[in-house]
């Protein structure tokens, strides 16, 4: 099972001037899809700030989701934060994300959102708003239909033999040279025709 | 309302050699929208002369818009000299011409362009192709239907107190902390639907 | 006629401990577009060899097609061994790439794949797994029908008179500034509606 961790950035929202509803809105989607929560933090528009809550919660989560501060506002610095402290960006997830949510709201395009990872953790920047991100959310679920079996396969073939195995066949020797693929490799951004998340 | 300035990019343009109808064409097309112009300027294809332009222009412009050296060809360098200047690229911007026009014209994918703001005026780097040009001004122009009611409730939402006003209601106090919104905040790229400016 | 040179990456492949045929479904896959096949290589996933790979295989080839590691798994490095040796960047390829696969496989979004020149050779970055690359070539290859007849007007236009021309028209003064647009400059990304490559 996934873990994910949230991140919500906001001005108004850390400092209690306007309500956080997109930390639980976030929680209820994920889980619906059966991803585990793990930390939730809620910090102001501050790139350093930021930075050290993505940081801090990539230990222990497979995926770290924030929302907020991707616009081009003079305060929106998420983008900037993600990638001070990601390894690996992968551009076409975001590039997902504005292609198909644009179709519900042209102003996606506007988007600076980054992904990457940090270690073996997925890090993706969200919008702000709880209707942005329920869309941006419905593209990225599992599209369990098509990924469902790979996955399964791609988790067997790439187990390490335990150590106390029974099993006498030694791995191919292609295992011996290649990690192990980080939990969120089947979690791709999926259709959406499936965004009824 | 909305103020641009234009930079034509082009060596033959500028020399005298090829008639320039683009700075033209690009006029029209934003008046018709209702979008001012303020100066229009032509240089050749030297990055140093192209980012110059763009700093000179970006003073009492909203937008600028640059036409042409976006491509491959050696002599291309719009998109560097554009990167040169801005604070922050707004890569969806470009996304969205090219995967849109590309379904007019599949070389669309081979632009290089490039956009982003500089302090709070928003850059755009369009083809040099007067054709190319029409279909990105298309993708680009606001979508009145969509955001026109929001776009106004953004702009009072955001309006500082004048100084001789009469209202007695404070400003909500996230605007203490939040810089107002750059005027064309509300400028999306708009569905291909309606590309037909 | 363009050349194109294959560069295959891989750990498996290149150990001899899994089959490649990557390779000989790209040769056959150009060949049947016309496009003329020069080196092949097969290549670790290890960035430097990556990289020189590269580099020796843009002598002589208008196109470099490279196989594999465009990934997030730790040893997918091939687009950082492709952005250290490539002049400029064309993030429009890769953006087509994956938003026109990714209808056949919505894992497409995680690809890395960067595409760009070095000196007047297009680098391109495809996925190492053979039905992905025969989809990718499909968005990739030459759209005929559209763009036949612009390529042959523009290699006219753009020929320089040969030394002992017996043309005594001059060319046209941009010509003398303006270097030949290299070979691939037709070859966009074309409709996945073409793509029965």
């Amino acid at each position: 099972m996934l873990t994910a961790s949230i991140l919500t950035v906001s001005d108004t929202r850390s400092a209690g001037t306007r309500e956080d509803t997109t930390t639980a809105l976030m929680v209820q989607l994920l889980e619906e899809i059966g991803i585990a929560i793990g930390a939730t933090r809620l910090v102001p528009d501050e790139q350093d700030e930021i930075a050290a809550a993505i940081v801090e919660l990539c230990e222990g989560a497979d995926l770290v989701l924030t929302s907020g501060g991707t616009g081009l506002a003079p305060r929106d610095v998420t983008p900037e934060a993600t990638r001070s402290v990601i390894d690996r960006e992968a551009p076409g997830i975001a590039e997902a994300m504005r292609a198909e949510t644009a179709q519900f709201q042209r102003l996606a395009w506007l988007s600076r959102a980054v992904a990457g990872t940090r270690g073996r953790t997925l890090v993706i920047n969200l919008p702000g708003n709880p209707k942005a991100v329920r869309e941006c959310l419905g593209v990225l679920r599992t599209h369990r239909a098509q990924h469902g079996r790979r996955a399964v396969q791609r988790q067997l073939h790439h187990s390490p033999s335990s150590g106390g195995s029974s099993c006498h066949v030694p791995p191919p020797a292609a295992t011996k040279h290649r990690p192990r693929a980080p939990p969120w490799a089947q979690w791709a951004p999926c259709s959406p025709h499936c965004a009824s998340i």
